[in-house]
């Protein structure tokens, strides 16, 4: 691969842990709060009820929302279906940003601060603008620019949101390398034209559970993590 | 003043010094060429163009078209007014991203790096994000988050360049403090319900030209520099 300018990342599970940090800001609410669930389920329940969610947008039944609303709408159903009633509004407000405060994967911080030197670095995430900015400052994610579906109002992987982001960097699409634990993020991006890089993250979805099926072939590049990310690159 | 959540900044000549670097690298560009060029006239007649050119997109009479194409099209004229002709495309193409490595006035850097231990920081500039990520990584500026006019494709003044900050950062719009050297800036800013933050920039065009004209009044904060505003804001 010719080098490229920019990398762009997906976030959750690629840089950061949704899983392991909702189950333990979540025992910590249930400790507060007396209630007895199993959080682990209840991360799992809760990240899956974003692909339905966002097929709502994608098909029209709902007009633009951004990710932290519909972690919002997701978090109110899972609220009644685990029996979780002694929440305030603030409690729920601050419980649903447990988005914002994702921990990185060990060695998200110190690849990516690595790649910072020699390339661009942003994310290209479905999580709207804020979220973003907000892991970032409290997680100490070293980004140089924060691109998000919810600057062109779709979610990946609509073509758009891979296009913007070669658009507003100034560069060609194959100038990019979109890196990403999910081989469908991947997939639409090389058919935008952008290079792609496959970081397995085979505890995304909890022990034993592996990466994203299938073979690791078809990428530009495949990583381990992301300072073997940042060897291959010469970085 | 509440306490903000989040602080943004206009860049060109409130940041950074764009008379001082233009006329450092064209004087370079001049020995290097054998040019005879007042470069302090030069620069001085760039950023005179950069408000017709605007006109011109704002009017309609141009399609959306991004700063640094803008900025193009001013150079290629002053190439021909100065007079001069012994440039190839790469050196006029590396001399119009002048502006993607303008130098930050000396308490810049200082002054962010403590803003943002407290604040969300962006840029809200009518530079295009690729031109504001690169001067932030040559220039080291600490960014939180990269906004410009590209976003709406529309230039500030516009209504839709504000609004668009506090809707992207998902904070209401007097939870924002624009931070300008351009009183026309920050009354557009009011406008849209942010806060202001005045700081002058005396030598913006130049020793003895002064700071923006008139009394500094009617913004919710005056601060000599970034340092100060800084400490004003108990950062």
């Amino acid at each position: 691969m010719n080098s490229p300018k920019a990398l762009v990342f997906d976030v959750f599970g690629t840089v950061v842990d949704w899983r392991g940090t909702i189950i333990r800001e979540g025992e910590r609410l249930g400790k507060a709060k007396r209630l007895k669930v199993d959080w682990a389920q209840f991360a799992d329940s809760w990240r899956a009820g974003y692909a339905p969610a966002m097929g709502r947008v994608r098909s029209g039944e709902l007009p633009w929302t951004p990710l932290d609303r519909l972690h919002r709408m997701i978090l109110d159903q899972l609220l009644e279906q685990f029996e979780i009633r002694n929440l305030g509004e603030t409690e729920k407000d601050n419980f649903n940003r447990v988005w914002h405060r994702l921990s990185p994967w060990p060695d998200s911080i110190g690849g990516l601060t690595r790649l910072r030197r020699k390339f661009v670095l942003a994310t290209l995430s479905n999580g709207n603008v804020a979220l973003l900015v907000n892991m970032a400052k409290h997680a100490g994610l070293p980004w140089d620019c924060i691109l998000s579906a919810e600057l062109v109002k779709q979610y990946k992987p609509a073509q758009a949101v891979y296009q913007m982001a070669a658009s507003l960097l100034d560069v060609r699409p194959e100038e990019v390398v979109m890196v990403a634990a999910h081989k469908d993020d991947l997939r639409a991006a090389q058919q935008a034209g952008l290079r792609t890089a496959f970081v397995p993250r085979p505890l995304e979805h909890g022990p034993g559970r592996g990466a994203d099926p299938g073979p690791h072939t078809g990428f530009d590049l495949v990583a381990p993590d992301f300072f073997d990310l940042a060897s291959q690159f010469g970085a």
